[in-house]
């Protein structure tokens, strides 16, 4: 059964994310250690003994479509209300509307663990959240002051409405279009899939944000605008009227996530209200519903990322159990008797140690992401304020894809462990392989953030913003050098190496991008990605090792973040080789895909 | 739909795996390219015509449990009886009982096929085959006649019941008991789990091999025998008797391969026959069922790497076909009007161009591990047969992990082109990721494989043969080297680094487990087989890249050879690094998994 990692969340906050330092300096309001101890062991009380006990059930029995209605699974209902009492929905929204404005990078961390329970639970409560930012920041003030205190509460849900058939990582081809009416409403019809929650029976009202497309607007993603509908309306009082004209039709036989319903949803086909099409009310301004969109869609990619980083460590506590009880063979160097339990085998023990280093890897590179986005939010000095964005610009794409596709990785190891009975069903380790295949995919492929992170996240500032953190970087690696812990091992060295990949391959994209090679620079976008990844890894594993956590060293953190520097990063000098001389080869090898 | 790549299966056999020559020196008895490839021909028109179209009902239905039995997916049974009748069973075959004695090498071609249709449906025959071998290789005549006839016809199908509650890899503890009985037969008592159809429509009849431990057997691995026990008796005239006392007591829910049974059989406890115990008639000497459990798993493991290659296949055919019809964004370069066939965008170019390269990879070096095994069964020259034994004892561990432990990440690839569509389990892509996962498990985890590499097949001959071998992989790099073939660009040099990576640790890892040093030497096992995978896909592809087919070149093969070379296998610097220089973290690391 899963257990929290609460010391390691809050160690990570403190030492390795920045949040010990701010806290020191004032910079997060009245947050204090003492505060941020509390926050999170509450917390990870809350998903061991209520969310953790629901995960199967919500599995086996998903949600289901009746009546026109979605009914989750047995008990989610009452969860998600004890879970809003809780106030954990309110806890980084505004004050203004009920919320408590803590650190993202403390909410950031309690959803680590409500994924690490229940990835589909926690999907709903995310994009919730990502509309109330949305509105937040968009919307007119008579929109915020009727919606958002119950969705700051967690009274009502909120959706995002996006794909359509045949638009998905390209917006530009929508089809759902909306009708100005002259009472300053509009009407919506249309089709929308996938939608996440999009129907559901955790609350009286879903408050669905939908984009759509005007008569008059221009083509492609520049004529695309926001829209506010409710499922219910809303009366004067705040009591709820009558029902709108969207409705769900069908929901999704899916992989993995099967308590998180997946909606197609209908927009105006007339099934409700006296006359066909769903009222709407604009968010912002007319054909400027992407940027909007954008604002609560770069949250969600560092939300996507806290999913792989909670299933790698639900992951790594079960497979790690099970190897310390099954007995099987008997381990080079064995000296009990009979069988030794699996973890004593090497191979096993190197794969479970991998795991480890990945996830907290994973942690610490999603954390520092939150914690540039706390940092831009709250500095006030442009300069500050323009570095940390930046910072958080640039995490964003590496903090979404990093941990997801270590999140694959890492729930295939834990099958993998488990031997035969991985395989079945009952043992639960196929549930975090299947769930977590979702999490590369949504909110932006890993793909199209590699793309980002090339042609956008790296040329800030004249790609001044990433050779100042790769200086960062190289002062961790020294700070390895010349501390007096022992067992860092060539840890410094193997940074060095890893850091010098990045910084050449980090200068060659510059220049081809500066060249306009645009092909060339996408051909390793997603090399260049995990490039990233790696080194962080390794350079987070090390802060973290290196810190003086009362006694003067923590072994077990040098100790892992050896294991990485020595085992797992060196990678980084295949991917530089593939990015800066692999490209003429996957040019000429597109002939293969000739159909 | 899945298309037999029958073209690549037979240039691979003939031109890589070395066919072609053997068949021109009459090494394969009556084997002819014509016939080969018209057996190629037609197994592909049976998988694409007939298993294909009955692969998603039986992921969706599943095998069940009913009344004791188990009934298959709808239409199975009945596939079965067509694809037995077709002569596939029989294709490798002993003559002696009705087979074609045709090489194992085409036998595994034509699985690939079936697999690359339903992992689920093809399993059964692959481990009936491996009871006729085991039979074959160590029963007593008059087994063989009574039953060997009607398993190599298909008529009754084969089941292997090794597994035990707490005895999966190692097999000495084993509880399940065999008694003596006076006319010469034994009496069977236990329990076997994990029993892939071990209860099934598809035959009148189910022969099962058993592993049990007689009451004075010594303990351990060395006590085991082998027991032949029909589900029903066969009477001297071959009809059915009576029912043997052994049923199925339930069947496995798991993450994929629906369609096959997995099923927990209970041996003699009075459900059937007069008196309690199911009668089983000795496979070889007692004691030594372990030496013919393995006779007949060697051959397994090869068709589990078979499995990882027709997966493979399937799920880069199937992501390739959406990539081209997916419009999405606007590809760099692109300059048709509106969106772009995501297949245009470099990152999704270079995921389909990996999968095939791995895909090939895989096809060549399972392909050659059959080979040597035809070699090592039909060369009478003692040293001759020697080198080709040795040779496919080396490759069977690699051309077991290597393809599964790819198909995984192949499949994972083909969900991730799909985008969302991926994850929704009506398009597909998401059974291959389910079905494929067991392949690195099952028949001797990869971890187990790796070990068997490096204690049991690198120290050969004191190591000579992985030095001749490693020999014949530089004569290769070599050719492209001299060759006046355009398009190969750097591979030569890609090739020889490899090669020495692959020699550098092999030497390091010999002098480990001479200087007694089995803790050092498994730690880096299964980097060590992913090495040689990495080496062999290059490798192999060049050689293919090398042949002239006729018209002099062949600029498809030498591009996705130059793509292997230049972007996949540069990883191997990286795979060696751990292997020499990553053990003392490893084992600094041990501390973490500590309790």
């Amino acid at each position: 059964m899963y257990k929290a990692p609460v010391e390691e969340i809050a160690f990570t906050l403190k030492h390795v994310a920045g949040l010990g330092e701010a806290m020191e300096q004032g910079l997060l309001g009245d947050l204090s250690e003492d505060l941020l101890d509390a926050i999170l062991t509450e917390a990870g009380r809350f998903a061991e003994e209520e969310i953790a006990p629901l995960a199967d059930i919500g599995d086996k029995q998903g949600a289901r479509h009746v009546d026109g209605g979605v009914k989750t699974p047995d008990g989610w209902a009452e969860l998600y209300r004890r879970w809003a009492e809780g106030g954990w929905n309110a806890l980084a929204c505004p004050e203004e509307f009920g919320g408590q404005h803590l650190p993202q990078s403390l909410h950031m961390a309690t959803f680590e663990m409500w994924n690490a329970c229940s990835l589909g639970f926690a999907l709903g409560p995310m994009l919730t959240i990502g509309a109330i930012e949305a509105l937040n920041a968009h919307a007119s003030d008579a929109l915020k002051e009727k919606y958002l205190p119950k969705m700051v509460s967690g009274e009502w849900m909120g959706s995002m409405n996006l794909t359509e058939p045949g638009s998905g990582t390209d917006l530009g081809g929508m089809k759902t279009r909306a009708e100005r009416r002259p009472d300053g409403t509009y009407r919506i019809f249309g089709q929308k899939i996938f939608i996440t929650y999009g129907e559901h029976d955790f609350t009286d009202n879903i408050i669905h944000l939908v984009l759509a497309r005007l008569p008059d607007a221009p083509k492609g993603s520049k004529g695309i605008s926001l829209f506010l509908v409710p499922k219910f309306f809303v009366n004067e009082d705040g009591s709820l009227g009558s029902r709108n004209d969207l409705h769900c039709h069908s929901i999704e036989h899916k992989l993995g996530i099967h308590g998180s319903p997946t909606c197609t949803m209908i927009f105006g086909d007339g099934k409700f209200g006296s006359e066909a099409g769903a009222v709407g009310w604009l968010v912002g301004e007319e054909n400027h519903g992407l940027a909007a969109m954008f604002t609560m869609m770069n949250n969600e990619r560092l939300g996507v990322g806290m999913q792989g980083v909670g299933v790698s460590e639900a992951a790594t506590q079960k497979a790690t159990a099970y190897a310390r009880e099954r007995l099987q063979g008997r381990a080079p160097g064995w000296k009990g008797e009979g069988m030794s339990p699996i973890i004593e085998h090497p191979d096993v023990a190197r794969t479970l140690v991998t795991m480890r280093a990945l996830t907290q890897g994973s942690r610490a590179m999603t954390y520092a992401c939150a914690f540039a986005i706390d940092m831009a939010m709250r500095l006030e000095d442009p300069e500050a304020k323009r570095h940390w964005q930046e910072r958080a610009n640039l995490l964003t794409p590496i903090a979404k894809s990093f941990p997801t596709d270590a999140g694959v990785e890492i729930a295939s190891h834990g099958i993998q462990v488990h031997g035969g009975m991985g395989f079945v069903e009952e043992t639960g380790a196929a549930r975090y392989y299947r769930d977590v295949r979702i999490t590369p995919i949504y909110e932006g492929t890993n793909g199209v953030q590699a793309g980002d992170l090339v042609g956008r996240k790296l040329p800030q500032s004249g790609g001044n913003h990433v050779r100042g953190f790769i200086a960062e970087l190289k002062e961790i690696a020294e700070q390895v050098r010349g501390s007096n812990l022992g067992g860092f091992g060539n840890t410094a060295d193997k940074l060095d190496a890893s850091i010098a990949d990045l910084e050449e391959a980090s200068e060659w994209l510059l220049a081809a991008l500066a060249a306009g090679k645009a092909t060339e620079a996408a051909s390793g976008a997603t090399a260049y990605q995990r490039l990233w990844g790696l080194t962080l890894v390794g350079c987070y594993l090390a802060k973290g090792g290196l810190v003086d956590a009362g006694d003067g060293r923590q072994p077990g953190r040098i100790a892992l973040c050896r294991f990485a520097a020595e085992n797992l990063i060196s990678e980084t000098a295949s991917l530089k080789d593939r990015i800066i001389n692999g490209v003429d080869a996957l040019a000429a090898a597109r002939m293969l895909l000739a159909s």
